[in-house]
Parts: C-alpha cells; structure tokens; sequence
C-alpha cells in the first residue's frame, strides 16, 4: 500500500490529538482509503515537553523549516496558531507545490486570498474542514454536498465558549460574569475572553462560510459583529417565557431591503448581484427550532438551501479530538488527491460570484426584543409607543412581565421589521425619555419561518 | 468549459426534481465545479404525460436502453425504483463503464454486492447519496468526514412517514390509525404503508449505514425490524410525563455481551472481530437529545464517532427537492471524477473488516418501557416483581401512573439492561398473569449516554 508522509507543526492541544488519533485509528484508515499516513516530522517549541507523544527518534524539530523542506514530507498540517508564523509555514509549503491542510481560522480570516491563490499558482492545495465548527463538517457539506443549491440563510452556534455560557445562564438563571468567571477557572473560556465572548471568533468563522457559501470572498471588516455581554439572566428568562433561547448566531441571508417609500439614490451605483447580510450577533430562536436545544460547548449549523430546504449539522466546535477528526478527513481527501492526481478536483475556493456584496448592517431589516426598565406610571406605553409610531416601526406586542415590582419595571416590546438604522435611531430616542430608566437592551428576532 | 452528459432513467417525483434543479441551479453548479452538466437523454414511461419537464425535441424516450446505450451519454441517472428492472439498468451502464447515480435503497439493499462487484469489475463508480435520508448526506459524512473515526453508535429517524405519525400523534393526542388514514389521504403515506410504517424502509436504510459505517455488507435479513403500528397515544403520553419522545430508529452498536453467569458454550466458533447491533424499532429517547426535537417528515441521523464524539445530521428525509439536491452532490462527484480520471478515490462500497458480525437481537441488552394493563387490587406489584426477580431482571421504577381508574389500570415498568431473549421470556410470563389483561406494550429505551 502506498504511503503518504505527513509533516506537523504544533504539538499542542490539536497537534497532540491528530497524532493519537492517527496512532489509534491509522490501520483503520488505511484499510478505508487504501493509502497509509505516516507522521514523517513535527515542529514543536519545546521537544523536551512532547515526551509523552512517544514519537520515534528524529521525528521531532524545533525548526518548522525542516518540516515543511523535508523532501519526504507530502502533506504540511499547520496546527500552530496564530496570523503571522503560520502564514509564513503556509506559503512556505505551497510554494514548494505541498498541499496544506489547516485549523486556523484566524489565518484564513486575515489572509484567505493570498493563501488562495498561492495554492492555485503552486498547483497545490488547501484543506481546512477542521477551521470552522471543530468536528462538524460544514466546509465539505458546503461545497460538495449541497454544490447543487444556492444558500438561502444560514445561521450557526459556532462558538462554543459562547454557548456554554448562555446555556449555563438559562439552565441555573445566573448572570454572565458568573459563569464566565467559572468557566475561566475551569479552562473552558480564556483569561482575555474577547475573541470569543465578544463575537470575534465567530466572524472569522462567519465570513469563511458566507464565502463558500455565497462564492466571493467576505471582506471580515464588512460583518457586523455583536458579542453576548449585555445579555443579562433576566432577559433570558423573558424570552423563555415567550417562547425562544438565545444563541449567539452568525447569520448569512439574502438581503431583504428596507420597506421605504423613497426612491433609491440615483448617485449610488447600481448593483444588480445578490446583496449578502452577514453579521454575528445573539438573537432570540424559538424554541421549537433545533438549534434552540443546541446546549452546552456544542456547535451546530443550520443551511436553507432552494433545492433541499432546511438542514442541520451539530457536534462538538471545538476540543482536541473533535478537531482533530477534521483534520484526519482533510488528511485523507489531501492523500487521495495525491494518490489520484486529483488536486484540482475541489479547489481550496472558487470564485464564482463578482458581484455579490455584504450589505452595511444599517440595512438590514431585523426584528427585536426590546427591554426597557420603566417607571412604574400611566402613561409610559403610550409615549414609547407614539415614538416608534413617529418612526414607522411596528410593535407586534408590549409585554409588562409579572412579578416586578419597585420604582422601575421591566417592560418587553417585540418588534416586527425595522430596519437597523431605523430601530437604532429610536432607540436613542426611547433612551432620552425620562420616563426609561437604565440602558435599553436590544436583541434581534430570527424566526426561521 | 467541459460538459458532461446525463442520461435519466425515471421522469416522476425525483426525476421531474433532478430536471428541474438542473435547469434552476445548472449554471451555478458549472461555475462552481468547472463542469456542465446536461441532460442529453431521459426514459419514461409515457413521454406525453412529461410534457411539463419542457425537455428539447428527441430527449425524452421510452426505451431505458438507449440512456444507457446512447454513446454521448456519460453518467446514468437511475431513478425509476424498484429492484428488478433497476438492476438490470445499473448493471448495464456499469458494464459499459459508466458511473451510475442512485436514489434506490431497496435496489441497494437487495443488491449492494452484486453491484458493488459489477462497478469495481468495469472501472466505474456507483454513488448513491439520495438513498438514504433525502437531502441529508449522511454517506458522504460517513465515507469521508468521518473517515478517522470508528462509528460507535450510529441512531437515525430514516422515515418520515413514521417521523410525521409519531410527531403528530405526539402533539394532537391522537391515535395511529387516526394519523395513517390522513396522512393516506393527504398523500403523505402510501395506500399500501407496510413498507414505510412496519420498518422495512428503515431497515434498508439502516441497513446501507451500518454496511458503510462497519465495512463489511449487513445482510438484509440479519436486520431486526420492527415498526410503530403498536405505539398508541397512551404510550406516547406517559413518555412524555417521564421525560421522553418515541421516534422509530435504526440504530447500529457495537454489542455489549447480556450479563451472564454461564461460560460461553465451547460448541461455539470463536468470533473475535467486533459484533455490530443492526436494528429497527421504536424507541423512547430522553427529551434533551436534540433527536427528540425533529419532528414532521424531517429526518435525523445521530453518529457517535470514537474522535469526532456527539454529531448529529439533519434534514428532510423525501420529497423530489431534497432528494434531488443529494441526486445533484453525487453528479457533481461523478462528473469531477471522470474529469479528474478518479473514478476509483471513493470507490461506492470498500470492505474493510472481514471479522465483524451482526449479533442477533436475542443477545443484544436493551432497556425497557413496559406498559400493563392490570387488575386494580392489592399484590399486583408485588407478583410481576417475582416474576421479574427470578429472571434476573431489574426493575428502576415502577409508576402508576394518577387519573386512571376502572376495573383494570396502566401500569409503567421501566428496566434496566435485560438481554432481549431474556426479556421475551420474561413478558410471555407475564402476559399469562391472571392481574393482566390486555396484551403487554414494550418499547426499547435508548438512554444515549
């Protein structure tokens, strides 16, 4: 049986995992492709702390040139992380003509096209299965298995951190800093939390899927990115009440224009293509859509497509092994391309779509969960009311949930298509009046009808 | 650009679907994959009854053999169903070389080897996304993205006419017959439903997946098939009150061995390869498994994978759309495949474990709803737990459930780990008890642990 030898780079949490998983299921694998993957190298910062890797004499470098150099390395897996390092191992590699396959979302965030098109000019290719949604394969459900639909909408959980935190505030009605502060002392969120609590992460993962999706490159500076902080237990609880979960989403639709009665400004230029909404932001689900029961550090990703209408994938987002399950199946297509002389076969990205374009979030039609603390007097519906009749924007229903009781009260006003721009100039409007107290609190509505 | 042409054998539901994506989503796909694909020839029964596939003069005939035979035709479509003629289509387009796309899961499953056999034999492929799970394609999951990892347990909602039963016998409180005779009428089951409604479709299905997940073929007969006509509303119900959904599942294990004292009979040849559950029935599943929220006609396929952990594949089950956007993804890789010239990288079936087995229900350990129907006195507990006590078996909780009364009463057993022939035998015993009336109602539980 042929052999194919592989060169690693990164020995940590992922880079541990795709080596024991390869030395626990590599005779499986073998027998299943007919191809036998062998690790040839694998760079790592500190040999000395790999002991437990148990890999033979000379395998291990701390040179990831050696790597990606050795004549005998076929395939490079870069799991070490990071913009600036890596995207110098995976050109390195592609220049050589090696097919790369990668974890790093982040990289293929800051530097898809130029990784892109070097794999193109080198005759080689990129695998990146294991970059967005650890274990679940969204990459290859995108481009292959669903090649025959146009997307329609996507929304997916892709950052696992995120839900793990918003699942524990429903199930225990704790508050956010609670739970982070526990999740961080358990190792599940980082101590600089940022990238993930704050949506970064999930944009990264956001834009490469509209992407594929949508088959022009997303420009990670044009997605409208909300992170989960100023969710609070009690607005959970109010939109359990009603009926939903929150999640923090990142979403890819087909724009819908904002109802307005003026004509379009003649000095903007025309732009006939498809007009493409993509953002990270949390949003109320009802909870008879799947991914409402989506809990815990699981990811999952919904696709409406025009010919096979609306399907999930779910699994675990992130963690050595689920990633690592990615990467042996990048591993694998990137062997039998070697084996077939097929890298051509499914190009790392296709452009097939110049003129599409992310819509500013400004015009994004969304509906809203609105909560405002008010006083407690007569006369407060009708003031926020007449203001957002004023603005054109409909309110499907104003809820005062029992219970509350004191100077100000909690009142919930859900609100039917208004377009961003608007719904945020009213809201600062609604935020001057002196009858609201405390910063009004803001959610989008994604029905999934 | 290179076209490739198609011929189609079947012009109903999924054939009118395939032509009607293609002629929607053809230029896309071509941008997307660098081929196009066109239909160059389709046999139907009655050319004057398609007239609304608006199909160019001299396409459409009536004589599967001149798709097959036609020389400018590339890739055959076999969509006519069924597994006598259906064979004789495949097996002669892949004796001509020519790959073959299949909807057909009875074909698949009455024939798989011989077909698997022939395809190898000519240098061609057979692919067969769309047999299994509609628009869901959970083959290319299982031959590729999971491709590292051992499958250790596999459970699926494989039919959405059951799905579609169970769900609204669920969430209207009605009775079987009730929803069957609608669903009939409204053309959502067959007029003859054994198929769909006794198991056997889910068994063909179950069936391919085990065979693809296990490597070797599972023999159709091995199959232990049981289907929802027992399940009534009161079931369904006190499910619900202990936390559970009845869905019909295929589900696939590595068998755990019945806890037993006796030694293994030496008579016995020695089987050391791993022994694989294959099996249909319905089963109560905890509230919390996202399986429970699928509902309707959608299907679901959960994969248990020894890397990847918990995934979980979602989708519509039938229908000429979903089915077609599957018909679509196994096109696009059998039009890459002869372009590329890798017809062989994915071959349709790899054998991969020659020592596994099936093991017969009798031997496989289940859990258990049982539901009877007894005398309402004294001692009625306390008889069917002696009589569940000498055989071993044990009883986690006994429920009565309230609101009941009458000459006789429901009563709910719920049990632990008893082997199946164990149980069988346990249930005859019962059902001859003078304190029970009516026939004993058991279902299987799947705790998903």
């Amino acid at each position: 049986m042929e052999t194919v030898n592989l060169g690693l780079i990164g020995g940590g949490t992922v880079g541990g995992g795709v080596i024991r998983a390869l030395r626990r299921n590599g005779a499986l694998m073998a027998s299943r492709l007919g191809v036998n993957l062998a690790i040839r190298r694998v760079a790592v910062r500190t040999p000395r702390k790999h002991q437990d890797l148990d890999l033979p004499e000379g395998v291990l470098t701390t040179d990831w040139r050696q790597v990606v150099e050795d004549p005998q390395v076929q395939i490079v897996v870069e799991l070490a992380g990071g913009t600036t390092a890596a995207r110098d191992m995976v050109l390195a590699a592609l220049r050589l003509g090696k097919p790369v396959v990668t974890a790093n979302k982040a990289l293929l965030s800051a530097h898809g096209p130029e990784l892109f098109r070097t794999a193109a000019q080198h005759g080689a290719n990129l695998y990146y299965e294991a970059s967005v949604a650890g274990g679940i394969p969204i990459i290859k459900v995108l481009r292959e298995s669903l090649v025959g639909n146009r997307v329609v909408s996507l929304a997916g959980i892709v950052n696992g951190t995120c839900n793990y935190i918003l699942t524990r505030m429903k199930l225990e009605g704790i508050e956010f800093n609670e739970v982070l502060a526990e999740a961080q002392r358990l190792g599940y969120a980082e101590a600089e939390p940022s990238l993930d609590v704050d949506g970064h992460d999930a944009a990264h993962k956001t834009g490469i899927l509209a992407s594929l999706a949508h088959g022009f490159w997303v420009d990670p500076k044009s997605i409208h990115t909300e992170g989960i902080r100023q969710i609070s237990r009690l607005d959970i609880q109010f939109a359990t009440r009603l009926g939903y979960t929150i999640k923090l989403l990142g979403v890819i639709k087909t724009f819908e224009a904002a109802p307005s009665g003026k004509k379009k400004p003649a000095r903007k230029k025309a732009v006939d293509g498809p007009r493409i909404q993509v953002a990270v932001y949390p949003a109320l689900i009802p909870n008879t859509h799947v991914l409402a029961s989506v809990n815990h550090a699981f990811n999952a990703i919904s696709v409406r497509g025009d010919i096979v209408g609306d399907t999930l994938f779910y699994g675990r987002g992130a963690g050595a092994d689920a990633t690592a399950s990615s990467v042996l199946s990048d591993l694998a297509d990137a062997a039998l391309d070697l084996k077939h002389r097929s890298v051509e076969r499914v190009p790392c990205f296709v452009a097939h779509s110049s003129d599409s374009r992310v819509v500013p979030m400004e015009e994004v039609v969304s509906r809203y969960y609105l909560r405002l603390e008010v006083i407690d007097q007569p006369g407060v519906f009708a003031r926020i009311s007449a203001l957002l009749a004023r603005a054109k924007i409909g309110i499907s229903s104003i809820i005062q949930p029992e219970g509350h009781a004191g100077e100000t009260v909690p009142v919930i006003l859900m609100i039917h298509d208004a377009s961003n721009a608007a719904m945020q100039k009213a809201l600062k409007q609604i935020a001057r009046l002196n009858v609201v107290r405390a910063e009004p609190v803001l959610i989008r509505v994604e029905p999934f009808e």
